[in-house]
């Protein structure tokens, strides 16, 4: 790999080729050797892969800011932007998927995820898209139960979906438009995700608050705005999603609890100073709040005490060799893995497995057996 | 000051005074010097103070560990003891107090506090008790409404009061065996934690419980365990105590909320899986948490956004010049005060003021003006 050419290429505010890439990781799946940088460096963003064999930069999803409140949130963030479009953020798995080669979809971390790549080329006519646009990437969140990362439901999803919410060009990461990437994801028949509204940024305050309304009674994530040339986004969350990431994290407090906390509880406290009119309606938003903090918790005391094992419960299904790969990836990443099902069901292997919790296990034993806690 | 004779008499872990005596602020007051060990190191706990002026090493005191459960927590902790003692923990602001020269009460960061100073000589005979026990120290706690740290309110105690619990040989930091130490405060009229129960730490799990219902119910902290010695000490704290942490925490929540609210719930979750036996009692203790959670501060949110000034609420009494030097005293440590009120009762001075919660002003204010959070 010629690093001074990928060097120049990648447009970064690193000075020389070695502070940048000290930071990349080197990985080879079957015949092919990838180097991705796992986190934010000198301008480029977290998962930016280089596939030398493909002469091939695929740059990472740049991680979005969040607003607190929607008033004045949304028209300060989009200032000088006359039209802006609002559509679903989905609770699922990000990846970027490029054809380098081979159609492979990344990582958020920028590695090649064995399970979503043969997913995606099932899913989307991949082969049609990157023969017209080789040099574009499609950032695509995976959706659905059995996913071996962010399993969630959506009506009508009873395995795996695609969502496409995004269209670059994979080396400078420049997005199309959102007019247009929807335009081009239609002609493909891929999926996107819902679009609320568009329109000037000052008149859609209250359909986004409609927006959030509805997903939230909905038990689904947030909004996503973008402005029309798709360069800048900005996201906001519902209640549900705080809580419900509340409840997943407390459920396995010693391996997320601290990350989490705090986070969840700014935005739904903004989120509850903004729209919270009625003294009832707060109160009703703190007894939800303390339910998802403290009952996945006991609960999950309760379970380790009772000699159970405590971890994220997944269900992933697809061709056995695919699925093989899945597991060797995940405990190639250092997770222990419990397998609790494991059988064929018309020619996909599906398998159900826990990743061990071995923080929440072990810390959580320590008290119940009468250990200390210093603070 | 002769490092290396002091460094002889500390029995600390450092090999060499210079590895030791870097950790040490020096600082004065009046006319006298103190060199104060800020941290926990080499040994000796956080707040150790040298008084060259008197040849006097006053030893930090000790931090105390927590059980999440009492049942087996008392016994595995008290594995050796044949008797262990339980006393109420009290919230308020722990001293020590010792004669170095004069008599004066030093922080738990090992600073003379110019407040808590004439209050203890005015409520304690200390002048009797030094006479008799020059090299030992008083490690009480100050309580009551009227505090510039940690206000809080006690039946029949209007403006302070204090409470001995404990005392310690200042230099080697051993302390009175509790029989002792309860016997020695009576003989002098020192007022003293309440004593709920002696025994054999097996047949006092049952007890304890019952005296942490009925704290919790008084909207009291917590209980201590004491091995009969008193070297051995271990807490546990009421859920009334978790709630009131986490709601003083979070109406200051750029200023407490990260730190606070994780242990707290850690805390009250395991007192949740020991003892909340309904589903009913377990909701209402959920219910309860959020509510201790969102509702401070949404009105914090809602107070910044209406001009308000946010930050700890005091007020404080005594001698002008007492009071006057208290006002420097924390404006030295970089707190902003803001005065609300300053008049005089009975010769006394009583100022009512604000610790004004910068963090929490500057970020609320950016959130509300539509900033955006990178996380």
């Amino acid at each position: 790999m010629d690093r001074r050419e990928y060097f120049d290429r990648l447009d970064t505010a690193a000075e020389e080729p070695a502070e940048l890439f000290e930071h990349f990781e080197q990985y080879s799946t079957a015949d092919r050797t990838y180097h991705a940088l796992p986190d934010a460096r000198h301008g480029l963003e977290r998962g930016t892969v280089l596939v030398p064999a493909a002469d091939a930069i695929v740059r990472g999803y740049p991680s979005i800011p969040r607003i607190l409140v929607l008033d004045p949130g949304v028209t300060d963030f989009f200032d000088d932007e006359p039209t802006i479009a609002v559509e679903e953020k989905l609770n699922g798995f990000n990846v970027r998927i490029a054809d380098v080669g081979e159609v492979v979809a990344f990582t958020r971390g920028g590695y090649v995820c064995p399970y979503t790549t043969p997913r995606v080329r099932t899913l989307l006519d991949t082969e049609a898209f990157f023969a017209d646009h080789p040099e574009k990437m499609l950032c695509a969140e995976l959706i659905g139960p059995e996913s071996p990362y962010t399993p969630h439901d959506y009506d009508a999803i009873e395995s795996h979906a695609v969502r496409v919410f995004g269209i670059r060009d994979r080396e400078s990461g420049t997005p199309l438009p959102v007019a247009e990437r929807r335009a081009l994801c239609d002609s493909y028949g891929f999926d996107q995700p819902r679009l609320f509204a568009r329109g000037e940024p000052s008149e859609l305050v209250g359909p986004i608050r409609d927006a959030v309304a509805e997903l939230d009674a909905a038990g689904r994530e947030g909004v996503l705005m973008k402005s029309a040339d798709g360069e800048s986004m900005v996201k906001y969350t519902t209640e549900f999603q705080h809580h419900h990431e509340l409840a997943h994290a407390f459920s396995l407090p010693f391996e997320y609890g601290r990350d989490f906390v705090f986070s969840r509880v700014i935005r739904d406290a903004f989120q509850a100073a903004e729209f919270d009119e009625t003294d009832e309606r707060l109160r009703e938003r703190a007894h939800d709040l303390g339910e998802s903090i403290l009952l996945p918790m006991v609960e999950t005391i309760r379970e380790i005490e009772a000699g159970k094992t405590v971890g994220e419960r997944h269900t992933v299904r697809g061709a056995p060799e695919h699925v093989a790969a899945l597991l060797e990836h995940l405990r190639d990443h250092s997770l222990t893995l419990e397998i609790e099902a494991d059988r064929r069901e018309d020619g996909d292997r599906v398998v159900e497995f826990v990743k061990v919790a071995e923080s929440t296990r072990d810390r959580t034993q320590h008290y119940l057996e009468g250990g200390t806690r210093d603070e």
